[in-house]
């Protein structure tokens, strides 16, 4: 059986987590279910309150006693003014009246002092429920957050998209990080390279950071079956992070128009925005996308923009309208399947198997 | 060994093709000790005369006595007015002037047939000089001329970045595909679909590919070891084509300045430009690109935009000035190294060997 560091620090028999898609994608009952199937269920606790990821924690310890994990938003700093907010709204106008929404031209933009109040809240909760296992994006918490959690053996889990990034999260402490290559879905998890430079592909990015740092390097984008897996073994990484392939299955909370969308799309049909939240995010292009390109570096940063489409795509998961939901995507939707996770982990891990075999075999007297 | 379609149609011992790089890189020296090595060496004809290409094969069959093949530009039809190539020539002034250069308000623009017809007479010294490997970029050359090739055994290897683009090519009866990762350095080599459409990366695409199409897939992009082509193999891909990998060997052509930026440089220092020839290409940022960037746009279609930037990039080369010069790499740069293509070669081998045993050691019992 495979073995290697991460695995065993995560104390999981097959290398494959489920990414921690936040908006109630990650029911309890996909968490547990991956979970039970010998991967890594994971929370996408990026939208939640405090009180609603603890129920969750609750709920996923009654369906599952293998490990599982949560995954945090670490709170970045953003600058928005009045003006720029109502500039951004208005640019919605045309969207909403198309949705017959009453316009609103008062939002209330928390503060990130607030926000970041809520991430401590939700750090706690994490310490206090015992989950062992926490991972983040959009950043590194910093170094007293860091502390507080190793002291309580949990296992820290960063995200990057650079060799640098890479080796910020290592020096930072943490004990493994997932790599996002640029074909990965939803948002990006870039935090000190820019958005273009961000864009590496998995080929090239696992050699370069594994070859840079020491801690279990995983791999995540467009991975979806045991092709994938067993190529990113070889490229280094010690396991694998999988987002679309488990938003299509069975169990997963996404809406049924957004399952739809990524099983009919191809691959060349995802593209970059940040017109849904106000940060750069990978999905299958919609009306929303496409009215939105030319205000597209003008909207303000996440969370505000992400605030001011709240309604807009609330009301159109209503009505089961695609046109202006976000529907994150992978590059790699040509290979999603709608099934259960129990078939999915099953067959990513026969065909790994067999794939090694016949490869081994061809390759024998090499 | 490995003998798969792909090496058996080939005629190769190692599943290694190197990439046709135009423009002086790929010396016959280089070319030949590929072969040589159990590999695949391509001669990068794009910007060659029949003339310089039947000197090069002759050349190089006395260097080698294995397969070796070809790759042709397939030509595209361009539109340009004399307005409109003058004032991309006006844009390039500021840098004439830079160094030193004369600024020049006429030009030769050569007529799309006269390029359809040197191509023509490239595929001529194909068929008389017996080359047995022909590959084409920017295309699928016209129904005759693939008939042509065909009649004479020659090997037909397509270019492509999409599923759509590797089921054309299949379709128009080429032997096998190289599927273009966005990874890749160099020119696009997109010819369906869009710049952006195309920049899928390598762990989502190979898959997709090998779905949707019967012939041998030939991965492409970011591979420089035998970390990326055991991934490439177990993605479903028959072999790999590597640029980057090569350009830096010790008998390749590149102007060593080129090679030192590409010894010298991160995974997020590449970046697509259009400035230097209309194509899309993927290079390290320099004054060039950033100078350029805000007329991205404008530029006139390839080959119009290479033949007016000529003179710059010759000069800057003669001055061993990186500023202006195309410094095309993937995005895998701190992984090459100043080596012989023999040693290059034998790592890359051993490596993918190692890497297979240890592998399967962990797996057994999975």
């Amino acid at each position: 059986m495979l073995n290697n560091e991460m695995m065993k620090h995560l104390k999981i028999k097959n290398p494959i987590i489920q990414a921690p898609m936040a908006g109630g994608i990650t029911t309890s009952n996909l968490v547990a279910e991956v979970s039970n199937a010998g991967g890594l269920g994971m929370i996408g606790a990026g939208y939640q309150t405090p009180i609603q990821s603890r129920e969750q924690i609750r709920e996923i310890k009654q369906l599952t006693s293998n490990p599982f994990g949560i995954n945090l938003f670490v709170p970045n700093e953003f600058n928005v003014t009045p003006d720029a907010v109502q500039s951004a709204n208005q640019r919605l106008h045309t969207i909403r009246k198309q949705l017959h929404l009453e316009q609103t031209d008062s939002f209330d933009i928390p503060e990130y002092e607030k926000i970041y109040g809520s991430f401590i809240e939700q750090v706690n909760v994490v310490i206090e429920e015992n989950v062992s296992i926490c991972s983040f994006t959009f950043g590194i918490p910093p170094k007293e957050v860091m502390a507080e959690l190793k002291q309580h053996n949990i296992t820290l889990i960063g995200t990057a998209t650079t060799v640098r990034e890479a080796v910020a999260n290592e020096k930072a402490g943490m004990d493994m990080v997932v790599m996002q290559g640029s074909e990965a879905g939803g948002h990006r998890g870039n935090f000190i390279d820019g958005h273009q430079e961000s864009l590496v592909g998995l080929m090239s990015l696992i050699p370069q950071v594994v070859d840079n740092v020491s801690i279990p390097v995983i791999a995540a984008g467009g991975i979806m079956d045991g092709r994938g897996l067993m190529a990113s073994l070889f490229l280094g990484a010690q396991g694998v992070q999988m987002g679309t392939a488990f938003l299509t299955c069975i169990e997963s909370g996404a809406h049924k128009v957004h399952k739809e969308a990524i099983l009919n799309a191809d691959e060349d049909q995802t593209t970059f925005t940040r017109a849904f939240s106000g940060k750069w995010a990978r999905g299958i292009k919609n009306k929303f996308i496409a009215d939105m390109s030319e205000h597209e570096l003008l909207v303000p940063d996440f969370p505000v923009q992400n605030l001011l489409t709240q309604e807009i795509r609330k009301t159109c998961s209503g009505q089961n309208n695609q046109d202006f939901m976000s529907l994150w995507s992978g590059q790699s939707p040509r290979l999603a399947k709608s099934q259960t996770v129990e078939r999915l982990m099953n067959d990513i891990m026969s065909e790994a198997k067999i794939n090694l075999h016949l490869l081994t075999q061809q390759l024998t007297a090499l």
